[in-house]
Parts: C-alpha cells; structure tokens; sequence
C-alpha cells in the first residue's frame, strides 16, 4: 500500500497517545511563538487549545498580551482559554512588538523582546522541551542560533522536512529545505550527521540509510558540490551512506534521510506541496467522465473527500530546525489551527526522544 | 480543467494532423539515432515505423546495418521496414560502432562513424530537418557541440523538458534540465533567451512569460546564481521577465519559461516523473475502501486505467536539446516505441515551425 502526499508521518510515532486519556505527568512544555504567522495569533492559539486536548503537552504561550486576548474574544476561545490556563495546560508569555513575516533577519537583534526571542529564551532556560513558531523563518532561525546557539561542530543550522514515501509509516527526512541557499561540502556532510540523529532518535530507524540528493545513481556524476559532499560522506564512517538519491528516488522509500543544499530542497518542497492540488484536478476532471464514471464518482464521494484531505496542505506538520541547541519546529507561514497541531506534534516527538542527548554527544566528538 | 501529468503537451500542437490523411509533399526528413537507448536499435525502429504511420515524417535511420536487420526480424518488423524503404518514407543509413549507455561523452570523438555522429551529420549537411536520439545524453550533446556546433552567443547548450501545467494545452517549457551541472549567471541569461524563441516558435506561445525558479517571489531571495541571473533577467529587452518562479508554481501556468541550473532542473524532473507512480498507488489503496468504494471503483475501471495510462512515463516525449545549430531531441534512455513516436512528435513540431531562423536572428544580435 503507498502512502498518501499529505500523509502525516509523524502520526504513527504517537501510536495511541490520541485515543488514551492524557496523564498529567507525561505532558512536557512547549514553548509557541504566538505572534508568528500570517494570521496569528488567532489560529496559533486555537491550535494550541485543541493540542493540548489532543497530545501531552503543556503550551507556554508567547504574545502581545492584548492581541491575544482580542484574538480570543474575536473566535470565541476566552472560555477554553481561561480554562486551560487553570488546569495550568497553558501559560500566556508576555511579549514586547513582534517579527513581521516581512522583517529582516536581523530584527531579532533590535526587537529584543519579541515574542520569538522569548519563545527561544524558555527553551534556553530550561523552562520548555522545544519552541514552535510559524513566523518568518529567517527570523527564527536567527533567533535560535542567537539565543539558543549552535552546536558545537555545526556550521549552519538546516530545516529538515518529512516528505511521504511508498512505504507507510517511512517517511524521509530531506534537509536542508531552506536555510542556507549557497553550501558548502563540509556543511552538507554536517546536515548528513543531523539528520542521521534525528531519524535515529525521532523517526526510531535503527540505522538510517543517508542518501545525497544527486543526479545519477554513479559516484562521479553531480555538481561540483555534489561530488566533494560524496567523497566526505563515502568515508563517513558514523554514517550509512548509501550513496546518490536520483529526484525519482526520493519517495521511493529507499533512503530515510537525504542531504541536499537548502535552494534545491526549498524548491523540491514546495514543488511536492503543489502536486497533490494538480493531481485532484485530474481526478475531478478525468473520474466523473461518461455515464459509468459518473455512477461510479457518486459512489465514490466520500472516500474522494478523504483523498482530497490527505492531499490537503494544512494537514501537514512543520518542519525541523536542525543544529540549534535545542528543538525547534518552523510552521507553514500560512497555518491554521490544524496545521499547528501538526507542528506542535512533531515537536512533541522530537523533544521527548532523547534526541538533544544524542545531539551533545555528536559535539563531544568535535573536541 | 486541470491536465494530467502525462499530458503530451505538444499533441494539441500537431492539431488535426493525426486524424487527416498525410500528405507526401508535407513529409519532412528527420535523422534518427538507431542505436541509442537501453533497448536500442528493436524499439526505436518499431516506434519509427509507427510515427511514419502518424506524423507527415520521412525517417533516416542510421544504425549499424546487421543489428538493425536482425532486431528487425526479432520484432517480425521485416515486412514494414521494407514498404516503408519502398515509399522512401524510411531510409537505413549504415553506421560503425556505436556510443555505448555506459561511454564517456568523448566517445563521440573516437568513434567517429557512431550512428549519433552520422545522424548529426545529416542535419549538419541539410539532409535532415531534425536528429532524435535515446542514447547516452553526454554524448549526444558532445556530438551535437561537435558536429553541429553551438550557437553564436551560446556559451552551453541546455536540456529543455516540457512539463504539463493546469491550462490544459499550456505546458511550460523547464530548461537546463541536466545539461549543465554548474551554472554562471549568463548561462541562466542564455537559457532564457533559447526557451522564449523556443515557447514563441514551436509552442505557439505569443509573449512568452519567462521564470526564474527561486525559493522566493521577492527580487532578493535566492541562491547567489539565482540573485545575479535575476539582474541580467530583469535588464534585458528581448525577453518578457515576470519574476520568481518557486517551487510550487513551475506547474500553475503562470510561466511558459523556466530557467535554473541542470542540477535543479533535472532533480525536479525525475522527481516529477515519479510522483505519477506514487498517487496511483494512493488511489489504488484509498478509492476502493469500503463496500461504496468497491462498488464505486469497479464502475470506473476504464477511467481509471485513462488516468494510469496519462500518468504513464512512457507517453512522455522527448527533450530538448537547445543552443546548438540544428533541432535536436533527446529521449528516454529507456524509451520504447511510444516513447519515440512521442519524442517524433516534438521533433517534427520544433523543425516545422521556423525554429532556426529566429535563433538565427538572434544570433545576429550578438555580432
């Protein structure tokens, strides 16, 4: 059976967690950028409510005091608000002004307490297990390597994305997707040590087979960073290199992690977003043709409904920040409520498998 | 409407041509490289004798004349070759050893009498409108640098792919998608160039929108080669720049053009190729669920072989190979006859359509 694009790949992990009562003392804080995204803090918040019905976590909820409580009146979530704040599930963080989605990087710098920085400062501080936002994500990750700090041995953090593949429950982490557009050799082989991690520890693959987005299967073929990154990761050997991962090979199921620089991955991503929505044209095009087709769509309507959903872009979780001190999940710019229980899942994961461990003893080895 | 990703989108081109009877006199000649491809010469010829049958073409195939004969008579093929030899629609052309799948490009140079050499040579010596080969693309291009030679004002020749978008009709054209693993600004700038006269000319298209595949829409988002390519795009006279192209809009139809670097172009492109076989096995395993969806599924079995069928690689056509001086196409390595009579098609449409003489004039323009 192959596995939907819009697949969450993180859902399994959770196994039953959704359908088990929540115990008080499995929940760990996350600590929520409130302020980031193009429509916070309205669905940020509401995300959050409805997460915290949904996983063990506890929301430290970073905003401009008075936004967020407008936003709540304005979608009628004062009442669960007040009581999650009572059943001490979620804390509101005062901040001072916020990112803009159009803000330089840089404003991180000027703007020292906004409500980002302050997300970042709890996980520092030990107050929360990960941090989330959905803001600007040149601002968050200047944010994190800011507050929280790159690992030891780590020259550029990468933001990792889960892609579906042909195999349930196997989804492939593909890194960088963003972050760093022009690399280096030495950099990519830092995101194959990542991501390695991170599969290990999040994913729960005993031995990750790590792949180099490349194109053709032989070791002398690629750009000129695609062969020098083949040579470093060939003698790798706290890796399972399993050498050139073709664009055909991607969802194949074949790789667990694949390395690539952040322009070539940032366009891949948003490339697999875009197809799901082509591909229901086709089938709202293509089924309901001639007389049989269209007994046979009627038929069909709910399970096209539940096509259409798998396929839908706001199921998707967020995506990782990798090389930063600490766990961060970087949301869709464009989320809604469901998309941030999705991110606020990933993160859960993330957070409670041991992966920062992992992580410092990665950098005890750079000594 | 939205079309489906195997969409031949150069067959709304050939208009009514199929259906009508072919005139003789509208016969054009094409060279064809019979020993190229995984399955080369059996399947090539096949699909030649069938394109004959379709398209008002006059085929010269150049192979090495034993082989030819025997995959002939392998495909019980003999008596067709021989009445399309009689109404001069095909012509054997005998070659000497051939360019293996597995030779370095500069094969083309020792084997001076390969099947690809003759085959460039025809179009070379005006005996051929246009070459088509499935075989080793390095060699290809090395033989079409050498014998053909490249345009004035073209510094690499690139690959340029068709891929389907939501205007049904509208493909966009996607180029390098493989030629050139790393790119200078100008090559980007060149590219641009040969895909408008290309999408104006032999797609049809008025005005052609020209993108620039980026992470961003904004002008400073990008790769250091994406930053300078959008200066020399926005700068330039010839061309109707429209901007960024991300990911996620390479199939909206919101561009006829989209120029990025080989190693981009063509993970994008195997990518695509394969995200066809992943949803069909998402509608495999999610449409017939339940007793309605059985029940559903089994009324739409033709429209759902229709879909597989569109989806299919096989009906893709060819590439193209532009910036030399002559109308070459390249196919699928593992191309089998419907493959060569799709990458005919594209073939007969680019010699047909007065090509030559508008990258002619542009080469004026660099004098």
């Amino acid at each position: 059976m192959l596995q939907p694009l819009g697949f969450d790949p993180l859902r399994w992990l959770q196994g039953s967690t959704e359908d088990d009562e929540i115990q008080e003392a499995d929940r760990i804080w996350v600590a929520v950028d409130g302020m980031g995204g193009d429509h916070a803090p309205g669905p940020i918040l509401e995300g959050c409510l409805e997460a915290i019905d949904r996983l063990p976590l506890k929301i430290r909820f970073v905003g401009e005091t008075d936004k967020v409580l407008a936003a709540a009146d304005a979608l009628s979530l004062r009442e669960r608000l007040k009581s999650a704040q009572s059943a001490d599930h979620l804390d509101l963080v005062a901040s001072g002004p916020s990112i803009g989605m159009d803000d330089e990087a840089t404003a991180v710098r000027r703007k020292r307490d906004a409500s980002i920085n302050l997300a970042m400062d709890l996980v520092k501080k030990g107050q929360a297990m990960a941090v989330y936002s959905a803001g600007n994500s040149g601002a968050m990750m200047a944010s994190a390597i800011f507050r929280l700090g790159r690992l030891k041995g780590i020259d550029r953090p990468a933001i990792g994305a889960l892609f579906p593949t042909k195999d349930p429950g196997q989804p492939v982490l593909v890194l960088d997707v963003g972050a760093n557009m022009d690399c280096k050799p030495v950099y990519l082989h830092q995101f194959a040590l990542l991501g390695n991690i991170y599969s290990r520890d999040v994913l729960q693959v005993k031995e990750p087979r790590i792949g180099l987005l490349n194109i053709g299967e032989e070791d002398c073929k690629g750009n000129d960073l695609a062969l020098k990154t083949h040579e470093l990761l060939r003698g790798e050997a706290r890796l399972h290199f399993t050498g050139n991962c073709e664009g055909r090979d991607v969802l194949s199921g074949a790789f667990d992690v694949v390395v690539c620089d952040g322009f070539t991955g940032n366009v891949l991503l948003k490339f697999l977003e875009s197809v799901g929505s082509v591909l229901l044209g086709v089938l709202r095009a293509e089924l309901p043709r001639g007389r049989r087709g269209k007994v046979g769509s009627a038929f069909l309507r709910s399970n096209l409904r539940r096509i259409k959903k798998r396929l839908d872009h706001a199921e998707h979780g967020g995506a990782l920040l990798l090389g930063v001190n600490g766990v961060a999940v970087i949301g869709h710019g464009s989320s809604k409520a469901l998309s941030v229980v999705s991110a606020l899942r990933i993160a859960h994961s993330a957070a409670s498998h041991g992966v920062m461990e992992d992580l410092a003893a990665l950098q005890s080895g750079c000594d």
